[in-house]
């Protein structure tokens, strides 16, 4: 099949990589361009802009960082729907708002293509081993048709509903992890204060109810004093705005979820701290 | 070895039938004397009072509700230290505080007998299957001492330090479940607003970062309406107040935790819920 790829960062890059290895062709566009020059010489074409991407490719995938760029490679000037032409299907795999693929879909549909949302979780060690979850809104016949393209990217792959639901469904994802996070940093900070051996709490929290993914992956890293970003802290912050966001739309307060928003306001906005990974929010309660 | 156990709830009867069930001579003291009838019928002695049983037994367990409990089988006119007399061993299961264990430690250290802490996770059904993650704070050689009366009712079993460091992990774990019991509610609330298929989104974010053991064990109870206690939120609450001042006590600000502790506030204390499981926190989402 001839596929486009829009937005090879760490992520986009290996998922386009699956794409290639699979056996497709492959149209690739980036911002910064050197960031496709692997990928262009494991055989992917070089595009001048996403409209080109979608003029030469039947299924285009995007991956790129804020909603805002999404905006923009869908619907500037030189953008995606400039080309878009009837039968194709357009996949944004940002995690982004729902009112947004929404639109990407309606705006799709009036050209007699489809449009999808197909966030994703697993960070970038679930892109490099095609270990992905995959989190789809949109029309079912085009998710069927692209099932052999996701099971090259991903393992866990669901249908959530009509476009946008992919995209509720990651933010429902990071309300958990919001929990997970910030309890994570309080326990362990916690643990340092009260003089405990934070290892030997943490095998042994573990092992329990209190066990967690978080906890599992991030907490050894704390201890090695490892704040690299498995995920960067400005991007889960540009989540839980989203989740936020939406949460008002629907009238729903979620106290919990909007004091670790806040936290990670601090920890990004006034530290300075986007660029570490989510466990540096720790570093909050180390100043004090 | 002469064994006694002050507190046979549901959680000590349980323990307790497995020390009886070790082959140990057992004295049993409960505020209502029918809970301990059961370990009667098995073998067990009844003894009319906590200083009853620490006359008659070398090591004694307690397991009660509050600190406040703990104060008065401890220090009250009838209490274990109206006769504790040297080289006996007293174990305080219940969640209570470190200031409190450390007490207790220092007070029968005076007596020449030994004081541990020694609270669990794992709730009744690790009671009943003699499964229970136990955090000893204490004596060394008491603890030693100690392995094989442990190792009937636990399978996960750690020394954190000295009198008061089992309390004070078990605070930690119970912040880290703060995390994760707010963000599952918030989690479920947000899907449920979003029209997504719950039960679909749980078993997604399972299998990734989102992962934890109250989700996957809380989740489905809340979607097939039981609110049935694993645990108490009257007791979580408990608990959650004393990790805060602790952190207080420790000059430490923990805003998520506060976070929790507030919405339980709520639920237990506005809305009456003290007697649901700590699940039933989702009932504040809903009711708005």
């Amino acid at each position: 099949m001839k596929l486009g790829f829009i937005g090879t960062g760490v992520m986009g890059a290996a998922i386009a990589g699956h794409l290639l290895d699979g056996g497709h062709e492959l149209f690739v566009y980036n911002r910064t361009k050197a960031k496709t020059d692997d990928l262009v010489k494991k055989g992917a074409t070089w595009a001048d802009t996403p409209g080109q991407v979608a003029a030469q490719a039947d299924i285009i995938f995007s991956m790129v960082g804020y909603p805002k760029d999404v905006e923009e490679i869908y619907f500037g000037e030189t953008g995606i729907f400039s080309t878009l032409t009837a039968g194709k299907i357009v996949v944004d795999m940002t995690t982004s708002t729902p009112t947004l693929a929404a639109k990407i879909a309606v705006t799709a549909k009036a050209l007699g293509a489809t449009g999808l949302d197909a966030p994703v979780s697993g960070g970038d060690v679930g892109a490099q081993n095609a270990a992905l979850t995959i989190m789809v809104g949109g029309d079912k016949a085009a998710y069927d048709k692209l099932m052999p393209l996701f099971e090259l990217m991903g393992k866990s792959i669901h249908l959530f509903g009509e476009a946008g639901k992919g995209q509720h469904t990651k933010m429902a994802n990071q309300i958990m992890i919001a929990g997970t996070m910030t309890g994570m940093v309080e326990m362990m900070t916690y643990a340092k204060a009260a003089d405990l051996p934070v290892a030997d709490v943490i095998q042994t929290l573990s092992g329990g109810g209190a066990d967690n993914w978080s906890m599992e992956n991030y907490a050894p890293r704390i201890l090695a004093g490892d704040y690299t970003p498995g995920f960067f802290a400005k991007h889960f912050l540009k989540d839980l705005r989203i989740a936020l966001d939406e949460a008002d739309k629907m009238n729903l307060e979620l106290p919990a979820t909007k004091e670790a928003k806040h936290l990670y306001e601090v920890m990004v906005d006034d530290k300075g701290l986007g660029n570490d990974g989510t466990q540096g929010l720790i570093k909050l309660y180390q100043d004090k």
